[in-house]
């Protein structure tokens, strides 16, 4: 059953979540200053005062917070960093990301943010259609800050939680079949796993385990079309994602059973804004706006975060969903480490596939973007191998590789050298797509 | 903080426990007759109706509860059993244990067994001194049944929780540094690697690293002197075992600081008795009573259970502890699995081993029982290998051989045919104490 401070923000628009949001964001002002030293300077640095933040028109004068200095502030005051702001006996629960060189980055969580967490995780889960009687075997771990967090959100929502861990697919298997469980979360490589493992071991095609829905994540590829298409055609179930972020919250964003991105579950707990990633300018409110996705949380004890950059580019949806759920929709384009600047216009690799993705099935959809400079800024005409499907005679490719030229000229504004590959060439990449190759 | 509940519980000796327990065992008594089939038939066959029951007196009419009946009842109506008193939609979680053959047994909680399981594990957790400054390292995982409710109980306690999971020993020397973290719960056996895995790459010795407190659990060994011992010296800190059950809750017995037996946490929700394994009557009360230890909850919506024998065989002693703490308190002495009945008396391993190191350090304290037949009843002279130290003479060795016979008879009433073997002939077990070899 969902809470009822849930239900008011899912189920009753006459509640307006902007009051709440314009009533918080004041209040987490206020917090920042008075116990935050990392935002204290930080705005102070930027000529700002508590009076000059009186609305959430204010919000955009405010400086963006970046990884790079929540790493430094952890550096020079470890370990939470002087934007920690909550004393070490208010801290429930602490989580760490190894990061990929040197040492971890701490989250801390006191007992609201918990509450908080746990409430946006019951969210998530109700987002997806897990009910109070839904079965949910859990094949991830726990110590894992999402992991942590959608057990207690599972619990919360008063569906059954069934945690098994990793490593012990009979146990699993087992669960699911005794309990008739509906629901299985897990990596998408697992899923894949798993299916062959049901095959060899129990005799079954994984339809017959009667899987409804598997929530996917902790590694890329869930998003990836071919790799959910796999998954949902074994298992004849649903496969949905959730999105969330290491310093924001374990899951914000949730898919609903209508598949067409995920909903924002957060609205009185964090603020989204949308905007160019070069400029640092909002982006143009419309129906499918694009751009990096800014986070300011406006209920944090131990970490408040103003205007948090992700770095995750998005495509955002404000069109209703046939779900019924009012909120609006994004789905990950990319990050903004790969994005490309050609002659002053935003183009990401994901977009560039889009458009060669139309002309399957004479492609298999396959692309390597050839890279002479470092990016973002890159000088067209931009090299580009586009992988052909068997059996095209030479008129046909000529044609094909004008078309593909014609097609990028006209929707992505830049010039491609459009160059055909035989089907297969390219190397395949398991979970991730990789769309560009450094030539520089 | 602890909760206003747990505090009653513990701080105010004028709140009568016996009170509580009346109540709450006429209710679960009701509840019982309402929700499961198990009881009512069983009950219905010794011949139990509901008015037989009016006093907590009457608990020791009651029929025992076996494993082999919650087996049997799984087997039944799986997944749950007929013992299981909840719906579906009301379990908020199920853990399996995998059992050594055949299928798992699967134990569910509601949300009220799972607030009862989690402020249980948060006394668990003070007891041990544990508090709300505290840092606690978990280098456990989560998903099963304890680690699952210790972490809930850290943080209703409102200690700072800091999940690892195993398998990143770097991430738990880091975090332990970090933080100066001053509590690690782990394996026993985890707790020697990781000494050795300090002093080899972190060049320190791991007392360095200032953990004050190591709870240690998961596997047998924690609770033997020598392992005990070997890992306080190495890290200077006090290591504390916790003690609960599979089928009832997680942990229901916690070591304060004075380390002398583990305290019971949960006489508001579980009423305990100590039988005698043969004959199944209460042994009297008195300072140092031993026998089987046996749970019937009174507070349970799940799972409940009447008069659930555990086969832990227990010492209990009744002393005020210096802690304050007015609790009884009991150690482990073995399994009923491994009682020896000789000419009518209860024996057990742990007990002739206790009587054979009394002749330390003539003795290296290891032994051997040699059983000719099925245990539990044997037959006196009960064959016996007792290492020797290195260095004794050939008379000191007649005397010692003797003199282990004669304590062996005065303290334990059976006549005993000890055989010296030299220091080092008895194969070592890492953690688990193999006291018996069998003959027949
Ligand atoms: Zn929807
Ligand atoms: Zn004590």
């Amino acid at each position: 059953m969902l809470s009822e401070k849930a239900k008011k923000v899912f189920e009753e628009p006459q509640l307006h979540v902007e009051d709440i949001q314009a009533d918080k964001f004041q209040q987490q002002i206020d917090y920042i200053f008075q116990h935050s030293e990392f935002y204290r300077e930080k705005f102070q640095k930027a000529g700002i005062e508590r009076e000059n933040i009186q609305s959430l028109n204010d919000l955009k004068k405010l400086p963006f917070t970046y990884k790079d200095e929540i790493r430094a502030s952890q550096k020079k005051a470890p370990p939470l960093g002087t934007h920690a702001a909550a004393d070490m006996e208010d801290i429930v629960r602490i989580h760490s990301s190894s990061g990929t060189t040197g040492r971890p980055t701490y989250t801390g969580i006191t007992r609201q943010d918990y509450d908080v967490w746990t409430e946006m995780l019951a969210r998530v889960c109700y987002t997806h259609g897990i009910r109070q009687d839904s079965k949910v075997v859990f094949a991830m771990g726990l110590s894992f800050f999402v992991g942590s967090a959608m057990k207690d959100g599972i619990e919360r929502l008063g569906a059954t939680f069934i945690p098994i861990g990793t490593g012990a697919s009979d146990r699993v298997v087992r669960s699911i079949i005794d309990f008739q469980a509906d629901v299985l979360f897990c990596t998408p490589s697992y899923a894949t796993y798993l299916a062959e493992f049901v095959k060899k071991n129990y005799g079954m095609h994984p339809s017959e385990l009667g899987l409804k829905l598997m929530s996917v994540g902790g590694e890329p590829g869930g998003g990836l079309p071919e790799v959910r298409r796999k998954i949902e055609s074994e298992w004849n179930c649903k496969v949905m994602e959730a999105m969330g972020n290491a310093d924001m919250a374990p899951v914000l964003f949730s898919e609903c059973p209508e598949q067409k991105g995920m909903h924002f579950i957060g609205a009185d707990n964090v603020i989204c804004e949308i905007i160019d990633p070069e400029t640092g300018e909002i982006v143009p409110e419309s129906d499918h706006m694009e751009g990096e996705l800014v986070y300011t949380a406006i209920n944090r004890e131990c970490v408040p975060l103003i205007r948090f950059r992700t770095r995750d580019l998005v495509q955002v949806d404000t069109t209703p969903c046939a779900c019924g759920k009012k909120s609006f929709r994004l789905r990950c384009i990319g990050r903004t480490d790969d994005m490309l600047i050609i002659r002053g216009v935003n183009v990401f690799p994901s977009a560039i596939k889009d458009v060669v993705n139309s002309f399957r099935p004479k492609t298999t959809g396959e692309i390597r973007i050839l890279l002479k400079e470092k990016p973002p800024l890159v000088n067209p005409p931009l090299p580009l191998k586009v992988e052909i499907a068997n059996g095209l005679s030479e008129r046909e490719q000529e044609a094909l590789q004008k078309d593909v030229q014609a097609a990028l000229r006209f929707k992505l504004f830049f010039t491609a050298e459009v160059e055909l590959v035989s089907e297969g060439s390219l190397p395949r990449f398991e979970m991730k797509a990789k769309l560009t190759e450094r030539l520089y």
